[in-house]
């Protein structure tokens, strides 16, 4: 293995960068040569790879977004796009591929892989945390903080004038970011995809709460709760209760940012592994952390298995939210 | 003068706690008896006083929100609710009382002197500055820390993608936050309610950057620019433009936070201004800061003239983001 | 067991409010009586006991410090301090304790729980990490963070400079923070107590970043590295190579500031897991989490072991900032 | 004019960076070509100029430091130096200058302005705030966050402990850094050089406030206060109370981070209205704005004259920590 590549690709998430460092300067100093790929799966399709060198990472740790810029490019769902982008790889002579990114990038990835057995690895990274195979993805604990950030100030405004606050974070498909951030919140309510909403036993636990002497209140709601999301729940809260109610979504700030010191260490342990696992021949793996430890999983495996949400997280916010 | 109210109504501000130990611990120096109100204008129609003195403030100084809780009371319109207040504060013994608040705090104030003859003044406070009779309100600072903080964010985000963002930040009638975030963010377009917005020529100007070499753009618009907001102007965008647009809308997070240090000695100032002029006599006015010294201004004027928005840092920040 | 006591005590970390939080809330939840100890050890040789509610908690999960307030007392070595709490623990009708802190917490609660059969458990926190039978203990995370967030400001000067910075953190036995800070920062080099600094091999690697293009490092030290701490190894390092060298101590704001969310997490999970533990008779030991799992290690263990740094993440700190 | 240069010289500040852009991208749309001089008043000398656009300047608004590095460079104070320069600068076609700086390079732009009949300006830069001449300089205001929010952090630890701290923050000569960090963060004293320090009263003091109810203070000294800075008072402090204290020195950190709006907007007006002044033939003067607007100052009045501390806040910081 001379030379190999390194991609960002999907939702871009804070630590992407660092993540590339650490892939940049492990290769380099393995002695391998190193090519970025501009804007993911996209540019790989075109061909738009440039050279890095150790110092071509310098002062990045630190910078949300990718240097390398991402995408999102359905078309690679075809596999016209992935034979157009094995050929460009195999005309800029890379023997290996590291990508980093999420649940489609990792689908991506294994296409890829399968098809045009170009040795491929990925490394984690998502806001969502919606990925088998690591306990945590880059970017996660980040996104936690900025909207525990957004919930602590939202708090100020709710107990100034007695409301009820309905707070959208991202999260279609699952709860992680939701679950994490309530429970960190300190929030009264957690709406999580994973869990039916019912709307009558929350109006009803938020109207207990005011009787305890709860005077303001936090809903945490995931982006794909149900459908409208955190309007559509405090409208129906403000039917049943007659509540004040407020909504606010918290949007793309979640993705942005100067990621957190654990995100950054994620980042480098998963990106330097990387390399070093594709120096020793693995291919068609997601590298990932379990219990502190580095992990592989098969592509395959981690895009068709479903990790679950922390049941005992959840159940404490609710214990500690009284 | 021996013993005096104090309240914050309307929509709440960072540094409005500030601006409370400034007025207590003053008064309680110049051994004034200080009671606050809770809740606002319709704790004081209630009679929801409590005693505080230089202890009572402490700790209070950085923390968003106010710990005598706002309120927003339309009843205080009518001269019955006022009628209320007036008798409850007789009844209290207070010879004067200090709002914290913005417009409609200045409204009811206005309405409350003119009618009872009690000796009131108002400390500018709203995250929106649209006060006449000071540059700049408390809590209008902060406000704008939080949204150019969200900004930067979005900044990494944009330039990951190559997209154009819409950002929408407060402000139903006037653009002083959204002209200084989006001054200070850098942004491309600033959308105001005091600026005609012609979506031919926005789509224009964002196309021509496009071919100046910008790759992504962030557009800021007040949320009182047009109906709908940024989702409006970002749809009207795509139709003309075809370019992939987000929309995010900053939200109640505006409104917490611990406050910045200027608006904590903004606060300060116009806190124990208010304190010293009461005691002068003076009476039916706004504290405010123009021009670095402090200012008082009738209340009728206050809430009738109209402040203009800085023109020249309008046209500065179309230069600058060239 | 009907009614516990909860302290706090030691240097103070963040996310020591949040622990609390949920002592107090699992343990009413539970139907326990709780009474707080005022200022740790010192508080509990007096008697100083507040009951404390449901309600007493409220809001305090994102503040810095411990509302129960920490002290060293050094006098709870003796064992006639010891009876004198254990005296008042039973006037009290203490049936267990829960202590919040770090070596010198865990070494003051196994000798009460030894000597007076006291039923006592402490809950990991300390932002050194120093500490036996949990990966992290509470306010680690924070510390990291706010080390990190300071570095990250420094690179601004150096960059602008071209100077090496040595920036102490604190830690004066272990270097856990140290080696996270640098490691997450970035940084050229990390100096820890656990590692020999041979100040001609530093100065050495310093010059050869230079000729390989580096224009400004950082050089984490940590207080117990060598005696004079970041002074002293600037000064050595000045003389060998003539470089211009700069130090900051970065000191106690290591210490305070709104915990992270994983440090609101770890201590939440940490406290209601104490209670549980206490209830079903558990005692004499700490409560710590390894690997992801609630784990509970004698007192006398947890005091006497010593955890290793991670040689990996130390490794990796040096491979990357080549 | 057709060509112009910038540099940025002495201590860096947050806002140089957004200063710069002003310069470029006004200069730009006026016509005027412009060239970045590296590493301050050395590269001047040096000739160290690089041709610098529109892009130049993207995504710097929100950076520490400065993209054009700066420099300390005693041998600016001789003539020959500043022979050099201006042959660098005419060879260099230059007909014109802009430098970003404090006292110091306001110092050497008056040299080289009034030997050798550069056209020149200099915004006022510089943490510190220690310039006749404009109200603020930037760098200040986000420096005073800086020092505020670890004041803040402070608060934590000193009041979980009854301690009282000694912070100490930059400023050699002036106390403008220790009177608004000192006012903002709710401190109990604040030293500073333009103020006798007299340890028997400060201990007074400090010990009425314990009478009082205080269980923590902060004291805040500027860097310049008295020799030793806050190791030396504290010491004296503790002598004299017997009370246990604790010192902080922030050191560097207050040099860098992302600069607030404040200083962003200042710095974009600043570098603005140089490019203006200068095209419109001013030179030799200093541009900074007082209440508010826009002012120049001869170079020779800027470096001469005392910028005086604002003793009504100083009154007001006693007045309102009681």
């Amino acid at each position: 293995m001379k030379r190999i590549g390194v991609l960002t690709s999907g939702g871009d998430a804070p630590g992407m960068n660092a993540c590339l460092r650490a892939i940049v300067r492990t290769a380099s100093v393995k002695g391998l040569e190193v090519y970025g790929v501009l804007q993911g799966f996209k540019g790989l399709t075109e061909g738009r790879f440039q050279p890095m060198h150790l110092r071509s990472v310098s002062g990045i740790m630190h910078l949300g977004g990718t240097i390398l810029k991402s995408s999102r490019y359905p078309r690679f769902l075809t596999a016209e796009a992935r034979s157009e982008a094995a050929q460009k790889i195999r005309e800029a002579g890379l023997d290996g591929l590291i990508a980093i990114g999420g649940n489609g990038t990792s689908t991506g990835a294994y296409h890829l892989w399968r098809e045009h057995a170009i040795p491929i690895l990925v490394c984690a990274s998502t806001i969502d945390n919606d990925l088998y195979g690591t306990d945590f993805t880059i970017g996660f604990d980040t996104a936690v903080t900025t909207a525990v950030e957004a919930i602590d100030r939202i708090k100020d405004v709710a107990a100034a004038h007695d409301l009820i606050f309905f707070v959208e974070v991202m999260g279609r498909h699952r709860g992680f970011l939701a679950l994490y951030a309530g429970l960190a919140g300190g929030c009264e309510e957690i709406l999580l995809p994973e869990e039916p909403t019912d709307y009558d036993a929350l109006s009803q636990r938020l109207m207990d709460g005011r009787r305890r002497g709860k005077t303001s209140s936090i809903v945490v709601v995931a982006e794909g709760d149900v459908p409208g999301g955190a309007f559509t729940v405090a409208e129906e809260v403000r039917k049943r209760t007659g509540l004040a109610v407020r909504v606010t979504v918290l949007g793309h700030i979640q993705r942005g940012g100067t990621p957190t010191p654990r995100d950054r260490i994620l980042a480098s342990r998963l990106g330097n592994a990387a390399v070093d696992f594709l120096i020793a021949g693995e291919q068609g793996k997601l590298v990932g952390e379990i219990k502190r430890e580095i992990v592989l999983t098969p592509l395959k495996e981690a895009i068709e298995r479903h990790k679950d949400i922390d049941q005992d997280l959840y159940q404490l916010s609710y214990l500690l939210s009284q």
